[in-house]
């Protein structure tokens, strides 16, 4: 199965086609023909010893959640990662691997910290995983060294994701940060540094604009500050502050078809929010 | 020159020992050893392509000051800086390059963004720098290469800091953030990176602590606010917020010897600033 995992762990929306090998000979050798030019070439293709992680937050039915990549057989779950070209910049590097792994374009990008535990790469594991029938990897191989990962974080409006069935069904999924399952390598400390990040930063970046869809009541508002400090706020409270901000416009129209009674409907004003923002919303 | 120039960007501290050739030979010879190890053997001992530069700040009689190394012949400065050896954590690296540069130990110090603009590192330059007599340096060699550089700030209280005549006068020196001489490659950029981000975390770091000495006046911290995040605050408005953190201990004694009333004289008091750090200072 070793063939099988390592080209599952580089094109895992081939999941489906890897299974039924039978009609997808062709599809595969030419998957392989990919995997093994970035094997043997990616040492001159690549910044060595470097890669990053993307943690990508979304925000529906009042849940943060993170999309995730199933690594199969080993039973670990990981962030969507990868490697930086020779000539690239770190940003472009990440744009290109979200768009790669996720479809996802355009979103809001962060790097926030960079992982260099010398013992978070297990040499040993890369070997066994990416060695296979006529390819051999030895400790000397550029993917068996020791990796330091940047940590990116992209926020986006999860109304606006479609999910592609063919592509990213049973391979990148949504997971509620409070059902996150088992991460590969430090996967799981990547995760909690990025939503620390997001804690820090939502007074001077634009998150809740990232994560909210166009048009939002005020308890969804609230209810994603909740999520992302983990605390219980004061309705009227939170109201008296996000308004006194002057970031947000009221709709026309309110809500409809709930069972309360009709709540207003509001939308981020992009260009007070900006400025809100780089003026610090907390001003001394 | 060009073995002088190399040999002082690694060891400036011994410009005087380089100047007095004749009384310094077997000194010269040690440390041209050293250097020579470091070109050498350098790609096996660091980890390739990665870099880190220090952004130190201190605070003394109402400026921020920064750390700066002399970069001789040159005409530029450059912030202190180094390799991580192929088994150090980034942390660690910082510290040691800190330690070994500015003779600082034990300080906070944070990483808060990793360069990698593509054209950052001019090759060419490093291959003048680093070539000399019987020290051929092409394009193919380690140092030669695209660095990718992470950068740390680091806050001292200058009061403790004593340069070392010996080893920093000279090389080694504060400058204020109003006049800092021209930089080598993106150190300017650097810098006004970790300054952007002195601002945004000063709610969220012990900046205040890290910087002021043990003892301050209230108008004293006003002005560290007010230097850091550029503008003029009301001083009542100031005493009345930071006071409500409850982060200060007020001493018992007066600052005396001034012209005007004594002031009050505070300490932070580190268990509460700490724990408010932690809430964030700024609560919804």
């Amino acid at each position: 199965m070793c063939l099988y995992d390592t080209m599952y762990y580089f094109y895992p929306e081939q999941r489906n086609e890897f299974l039924v090998l039978a009609s997808t000979f062709l599809c595969c050798m030419k998957d392989y023909e990919k995997f093994k030019q970035l094997v043997l070439q990616g040492a001159t293709l690549y910044m060595p010893q470097l890669s990053l992680d993307c943690v990508i937050f979304g925000f529906h039915e009042g849940q943060l959640k993170v999309l995730l990549l199933k690594m199969r057989n080993l039973q670990e779950w990981a962030l969507p990662g990868g490697f930086i070209y020779r000539q690239e910049a770190l940003e472009v590097a990440a744009s290109r691997i979200l768009k790669e792994r996720t479809g996802l374009d355009n979103i809001f990008l962060q790097q926030f910290h960079i992982f260099s535990d010398p013992t978070r790469s297990d040499t040993s594991k890369a070997i066994h995983h990416f060695s296979f029938a006529d390819l051999s990897i030895d400790s000397s191989h550029w993917l068996a060294q020791r990796f330091i990962s940047v940590g990116f974080y992209a926020l986006v409006d999860f109304t606006r994701v479609t999910p592609q069935a063919d592509e990213l069904t049973d391979t990148c999924q949504w997971y509620d940060l409070e059902n996150i399952p088992p991460l590969m390598m430090d996967h799981r400390h990547i995760l909690d540094k990025a939503l620390e990040t997001l804690r820090i930063q939502l007074n001077y970046q634009p998150i809740g604009m990232s994560l909210m869809p166009e048009q939002f009541t005020m308890p969804e508002l609230q209810k994603l500050y909740e999520t992302i400090l983990g605390v219980t706020l004061d309705r009227r409270n939170f109201q008296r502050k996000i308004l006194g901000y002057h970031i947000l416009k009221r709709r026309e129209v309110r809500r409809t078809g709930v069972a309360h009674k009709s709540p207003y409907l509001y939308s981020f004003d992009e260009k007070q929010y900006q400025q809100a923002l780089q003026d610090g919303l907390h001003k001394w």
